[in-house]
């Protein structure tokens, strides 16, 4: 036992009334904490047993509850381990946790603890870790499939792979250097060269995927610009209530942004109504406009609404001859360019056009003609919208790179790998070649936890739930 | 396997992300869904095993949970039962309770389905069937140990041993009818009087228990009466954020009041904010006095808010020769029948007074002087409720009646058994006596689910979670 580990408990199941709620421990006391709150012995390993809890001070009963406990090493964590299944009361699950820590040895685990336990303890690598937390947060199919593979390990065995062979060419040069007489190629910098570049290769490759693992777990934003009135929040809410799926509303970081969760597809996406360019109009608020489009522009979809009835050309001159014309030129200043930027032009309002051309205009890929209050051209948007969404988190070769901690990394090993490559092969010094490619070995291994662990421990696990 | 009897699935723990989800079937076809869900055989009985779960119509992997078997009928229902521990996130719940729906013979269940199977499998009679929705209810302490003792069968308990000594007389009265040249004693009826007579006063000490065991399962009701700006609701959120816990906020059947649930020492209270004292104050308006005080009538303490300054004699006048004396004789006449039905008398703002006496006044059981802005005698205030609150949910004979259920089905089975007694001797009917006897049989296995028992099974189970 090692004295200096904690053993933690925490309500791994969610919070509120429930049929059950399941409290997990872990830590190397977590056997004689059950044998306390039971007053018997553990059940064997595995085997779901009815238990009476009592409190370890007052000797009150608790619950009845069903007792798993798993032993170590095979667990969750690789430590002992004893899940309560308890009657998912208020009452009874916090005095469940009270009891619990009346016990000395035992505390509250903190965020992620659980999971950190078992990548300590080698029984995941950093990115399946960190997949556990991605498939607990993961809201629609997509991110939920994306979750598993990497939860299942093939992220990692890539970076791995990548790992492995980096290192192999670093203890070649290694050896040449330390070593020079052995019988090795003379030229073993050269000979590496090959490899090495089909890694930069393959390295670059899985950087330049647009980053769309990366959006599809955090979900793509897509904002709405247009002047007051133009219905931009009328827009959202017959969006929101569609065939998509609303997730959640979520309070934005400021007061005036209001954004509604959807999911498109079993793709996530976020809809978000900005309010600057809604202020907007006169000399003085072309500063909220520019803000607002600044903000659009870290977007991933820009839609722009307009009024229909000010930019069309004909309509009704000739009732049932022709469709009618729109006209974007004449735009006020401040538009333009989010007319330019934008990805989706809606004319809205248009059931006040004698002849109204609902839906995506011929010819036009990106121009709508719709009416939110008269439900007519949304289904089109709709389906575009979605469309767009899954281009955007479409992973072409899975799996894909999925957070910026993993980006950064392969870019510092993309960096020493293309320093190595540029270096002319005539004049490297071995060492130093040698050094990129033990830098470019770190940088990958930090991404699964080989090497620097400690430090980045704490970043990859706080934004775990606690219990988990 | 009963081919009428559909296997019924439910997310059994709390909503929302969480380390760990537990979904539960029961029913004929579960091992067949779970075969079907994990493309393997079910592991051994109570074996927590890993298994890979897929979609059975896509094949799309779902999750890797934890899985665990029951089998009919060593199991909560007395049915084959499966529960899945699954990674819970949003996306996962949602899929596999999807998967689910999509195996032929599988639904999901209705709210409380899984506590009215396990009744109905003889593995529970109905007093612990509705203590296990009360354990889950549960918000404070003694409500949970209440809820324990009747899960534990002691409330059941008595009301079968009543039933037993009651179709124990039936069935004595029934063989001296029938067979009346047996060698029973002659005066049946009468030989059993005694044994009626001790029931009958079992069951009417049992019902004359002042609702104890009812309110600490509703909670006691606190009702806050005042004129307006006397400091009610400030009272109320100081009283909230004091030691009793805030349990939750719920909006009043009215949007004028406000409810705030506490707990204090262990026992549930719900301090209430009327709005109707608030408006009054000229007389079109005492018809709202009028309907707050009905309100707060049925309510289980009435507090009554002053300000001090207008009930003060002799503050100041001398000051450190005498403590203040307070007037009540003058209070305006909508406050006047509130002052005598108010359970505790509270004298607010006395930080205005120059010598505010705080706390509760010598001799005075009831009347308190304190300020809420300068935090002045509420802990006093607060230690009077806790002990008033206490006084009336404290269930003196454990076990206690706790529904009003079980009540009007004692108060018939007391009806009747008086009925029985009220009877002279000398002119009973034997077969009237024996249908006394047996309705009031009838009436308390009503309780347990002895008896009439589809009937009432909606009722009892309609107001529990799903998944229970």
């Amino acid at each position: 036992m090692d004295a200096a580990q904690d053993s933690i408990f925490a309500l791994a199941s969610g919070h509120g009334r429930a049929g059950v709620s399941v409290v997990r421990l872990s830590g190397p006391r977590v056997m004689a904490a059950l044998a306390s709150l039971t007053r018997k012995s553990p059940p064997p390993p595995r085997l779901a047993s009815v238990r009476r809890l009592y409190d370890p001070q007052s000797g009150a009963l608790l619950d009845e509850a069903l007792v798993l406990v798993f032993a170590a090493p095979a667990s969750f964590t690789g430590e002992d381990v004893v899940e309560l299944h308890l009657h998912g009361g208020r009452a009874v699950v916090a005095s469940v946790l009270e009891g619990l820590s009346k016990i000395k040895g035992l505390r509250g685990a903190e965020p992620g603890e659980f999971t950190r336990r078992a990548f300590e303890q080698g029984r995941m690598d950093l990115t399946e870790a960190e997949a556990i937390n991605d498939l607990v947060m993961a809201q629609t199919a997509a991110q939920q499939q994306q979750a598993l593979r990497q939860m299942g390990g093939a992220l990692g065995r890539i970076y791995e792979d990548w790992r492995q062979r980096l290192m192999h060419a670093y203890a070649r040069i290694e050896a040449d250097i330390d070593f020079p007489d052995e019988d090795l190629p003379e030229d073993i910098v050269d000979t590496l060269r090959p490899d090495m570049m089909r890694l930069l290769d393959e390295i670059s490759t899985h950087l330049g995927d647009d980053h769309r693992g990366e959006r599809l777990r955090e979900g793509v934003s897509i904002v709405l610009l247009g002047a007051p009135n133009v219905g931009k929040s009328s827009l959202l809410n017959a969006l929101s209530k569609k065939d998509a799926a609303i997730v959640s509303d979520i309070a934005g970081t400021t007061r005036d942004v209001i954004e509604v969760q959807m999911n498109l597809l079993g793709y996530p996406a976020s809809l978000i109504d900005t309010a600057g360019i809604r202020e907007a109009g006169d000399s003085i608020e072309s500063e909220g406009v520019r803000r607002a489009l600044d903000k659009a522009h870290q977007a991933d979809i820009r839609v722009l609404l307009l009024d229909a009835a000010a930019h069309i050309i004909g309509d009704g001159d000739d009732p049932g001859d022709h469709a009618p014309v729109f006209d974007l030129s004449h735009l006020p200043a401040d538009l333009v360019r989010l007319r330019d930027d934008a990805d989706i032009i809606l004319l809205n309002k248009a059931d006040q056009l004698t002849h109204p051309p609902y839906g995506r205009q011929p010819g036009e890929e990106r121009l709508f003609v719709i009416s939110v209050t008269a439900d007519r051209g949304i289904a089109d948007l709709l389906e575009a919208l979605s469309h767009r969404v899954m281009e955007l988190c479409d992973v072409r070769e899975a799996p894909a790179l999925t957070r910026i901690r993993h980006r950064q990394a392969l870019e510092d090993a993309q960096a020493c790998l293309q320093r190595y490559m540029q270096a002319d092969a005539e004049h490297r010094d071995p060492v130093l070649a040698a050094e990129d490619i033990r830098m470019a070995a770190r940088a990958v291994g930090r991404i699964t936890g080989q090497v620097d662990v400690e430090s980045m421990l704490d970043i990859v696990f706080s934004s775990f739930c606690i219990g988990k």
